[in-house]
């Protein structure tokens, strides 16, 4: 079940303006942006502009869409970070750590042999906007 | 850079049938069967058919066709399980924990405050092989 804007929805928001983000990569259905509370730089979110609240509400359309811009900037984020390996992941319901109920893809970089970093805690931090905006920059220049 | 099989490919293998699985759901370009290495009851995998290592190889079709067929296994399982939450996890490179050369989407259904699961960690243990089979059907017949 989906509906163009959710008044209370701060995904919708970033979608229409209200909210600014660190944008990627934008096409006619997705945006992808950075994570502002990055569990390691280089950490985007790739979310349809429409609003739906998880994988199980996906259109099929929204859903091919979203994951062929997620190729697009995993390729970029790689290129930019030089990380060596990189996680998809997408959380369907509070149960599953979902925070903000507006499907999205989180595209985290890894080597998990220097990165130290715990998936299942999922604790992350209030970044350095500074050092956000330019990695944004950075992987939307290696699009 | 795809290839229709790669010979020392165990999920081509089992796409082949020359390797069992106990499959869920299969359309003409996906194929979705049991984690034999569960992390939880119900953990399923769902892969392209042809050979691509990882996201950046997939083409955008089979990138579409095989989110498509998670959703509706993913679907499958939430009935199957009964648990609330699910998480689609998909891996890039040793770096990011890949162990299977073989592009495939771990879909992991969750309920956070009482699975004590840690993905980071990610030590999927040898499981119960008629349990397994027993969960594929019921998520099978919850398609």
């Amino acid at each position: 079940m989906s509906q163009d804007y959710k008044d209370d929805c701060i995904f919708c928001q970033i979608v229409s303006g209200q909210v600014p983000c660190f944008k990627v990569y934008e096409d006619e259905r997705t945006l992808a942006f950075a994570d502002i509370n990055p569990l390691i730089p280089g950490h985007t979110l790739v979310i349809p502009k429409a609003h739906f609240a998880n994988l199980m509400e996906m259109s099929p359309g929204d859903l091919a869409a979203v994951h062929q811009a997620s190729q697009k900037v995993a390729r970029a984020i790689l290129k930019a970070t030089g990380m060596p390996g990189l996680v998809v992941m997408q959380l369907n319901g509070r149960a599953a750590n979902q925070v903000v109920m507006h499907y999205h893809i989180h595209l985290v970089p890894r080597d998990k042999d220097k990165d130290g970093l715990n998936l299942a805690q999922w604790e992350p931090m209030p970044g350095d906007m500074k050092a956000i905006e330019a990695m944004a920059e950075k992987i939307r220049a290696s699009l």
